[in-house]
């Protein structure tokens, strides 16, 4: 009945996976249920319904994909993206990055408005380009979760206009820091399971607005993948006449931590937990700042669930492993422009907590 | 500490998800480890070993894909296939054509070799195929899951000659039924977790020959999907210098779950767990056809694990509700030209009992 599997208990504070609640883990393990039953399209229903509250949406077209946030990612874009389409990506840092590639392999025209790793996406300079490119969409990172920048996305629509969707990738910012789906005009949001909702990796929570549906029904040419075909995807996870069509199988386990997880959201608050967020967050700055580290991301705009720092002489990266294998806590290295130069400490969901800050303040001490 | 989440507890007798060993319930509860942590890369690797020993393969190119069955063929069609390139698919049910549609997307010249649904794909006409439009892939399922029959894939590598790259989806005949993806010569093959290897839907076990493995990294062209990228799914996945590149944040307790799944399946034996679907689905096909119903699938290449029964006169497809209502059983409906026609019968992996069958039986005299 019990499995040999004995992973140690890690402190997770790196950019995610983030510590998960011991009832979300106990959802995992429940019995598992066909994805048509109806006790099961009952708990699709609420999950869907859990995740319009913490995105701030009455989209329609909210669920879960079936993989990561990069999953996530793909669908929103190759969605949208029709070959030939254009589209303006904001690039400050690895997630930005990878948006335009995968747009590019999308077939579409990718312009990119670029700033500096650690700063944000400036609103104005969306808008300038695309009163220059015109594209059909515009895509940018709220939470960069290589860097820990905040881009001030609720600015963005009034600079773009009313003209192009608006793909917001918050995959490190759902549940963490206020997001406002349907206040700030967006058209598709998509975010992971593992950062601020402090469920395992797995899936990626997505919705559409109305337009954004609409804009998939009327493609003239097919989605390129057909696992994240959303006007597939839609029939399975809609209510109404047709609807629960058979396309592949939900990952029913998975969906089950997500329920739990928002439950959990829910119970505690999502305005409570921004703030929850911010404090704890902020804390760390403090103490991080107080060692002598120097903060990586643009001051005031640093979020609070995922602190970058950069690594100060005689620091050396591989310090991480002794805190590891020493103290059972996980961060982050660098990513990409930040390799080896900047760690990542990430205070999201069940973990942000102000002890864990001390535990791993504490651990800092004692091995530098 | 415990989630109000209460599924109630079903025997799982449809196409898959199929029972879950209790320790598989388990696994998934443990502990969430960093997708970088060495301890979770140890979990790696024995993963992978454990999928070339189901596979029966040497493939170092062994993993499991972060999404369901459908990402798994996805993966395989993608990294394979280049805008122009020829493929020759045979389709004799829902997921032969589902592959035709995927390489469609995919930029493929698609050429079906069809077979009445219940029929299997004959490899001669394969062959034929092969010699007339020369393709540079090869695929068809070896368990159809919509209709149950089992295409003799041992014999296709010799109908179509050392040429073409072979792909096989073998979904739901991974640990059910003999594969040996080495001895018949195939190049890609791909399965999925919630079929006879008794883990929850969610990942997709893949396979790439050294072969294959070359051609995506000969492409000319970058792979359409970012997310199934094996170019750089790989750097994650293999051991050696420069591997374990993050790429995406792994789903780690699906990968612990699928650990105990294999680890069960190594335990009792893979010739030993063929032998007993063979044993169970004998029984069960003896058992429904004692009751007047008719098999779906063409004499001699039954599926034990799946098994299609005809609908007689007067049994109506809704009684399925009945039978989940009121006995906690689910069995599948058809799907595509089979639905309202015929149901489908699961005996997979942990399911693959004698006393499920009759549990099954008792039930289905009660309510027809």
């Amino acid at each position: 009945m019990k499995s040999p599997l004995a992973p140690p208990t890690r402190l997770l504070l790196g950019p995610g996976p983030s510590p998960i609640d011991p009832s979300v883990l106990d959802a995992l393990s429940k019995p598992v249920l066909g994805h048509l039953d109806p006790e099961f399209i009952t708990i699709m229903n609420e999950t869907s319904e859990r995740l319009r509250t913490v995105f701030r949406t009455r989209n329609p077209l909210t669920f879960p994909v079936s993989g990561t946030g990069s999953a996530g990612m793909e669908t929103a874009l190759d969605n949208l993206l029709e070959p030939g389409d254009r589209i303006v990506i904001g690039v400050n840092g690895v997630f930005g990055g990878r948006m335009a590639d995968a747009a590019a392999r999308a077939g579409a025209e990718v312009t990119t408005v670029e700033a500096d790793w650690g700063d944000i996406i400036d609103p104005e300079e969306l808008g300038k380009a695309v009163r220059s490119v015109k594209p059909r969409v515009v895509a940018l990172v709220h939470a960069e979760t290589s860097t820990g920048a905040r881009s001030p996305v609720d600015l963005v629509r009034r600079e773009i206009g009313p003209g192009p969707l608006l793909v917001v990738d918050s995959v490190t910012g759902l549940g963490g820091i206020p997001l406002e789906v349907d206040k700030w005009g967006i058209d598709v949001c998509f975010s992971g399971t593992q950062k601020c909702l402090s469920v395992p990796p797995g899936l990626a929570p997505i919705t559409f607005s109305p337009r954004a549906a609409q804009a998939v029904a009327d493609r003239k040419t097919p989605v390129q993948s057909w696992y994240l075909d959303v006007s597939m995807l839609r029939k399975y996870w809609e209510e109404g006449e047709g609807a629960r069509a058979y396309h592949h199988t939900a990952p029913i386990s998975m969906v089950y931590g997500l329920w739990e997880g928002l439950r959990l959201v829910l119970e505690e608050g999502l305005e409570e937990r921004w703030a929850r967020h911010q404090e704890v967050g902020e804390f760390a700055q403090q103490e991080l700042t107080g060692m002598g580290f120097k903060l990586y991301a643009r001051r005031g705009y640093r979020l609070p669930q995922l602190t970058s720092i950069r690594l100060p002489k005689g620091v050396n990266d591989n310090l991480r492993a002794r805190l590891l294998t020493d103290f059972d806590i996980e961060i982050g290295g660098g990513l990409g422009a930040g390799a080896g130069k900047v760690w990542r400490i990430g205070l999201m969901g069940f973990g942000a907590k102000k002890e864990n800050v001390i535990r791993l303040v504490q651990a800092l001490r004692a091995i530098i």
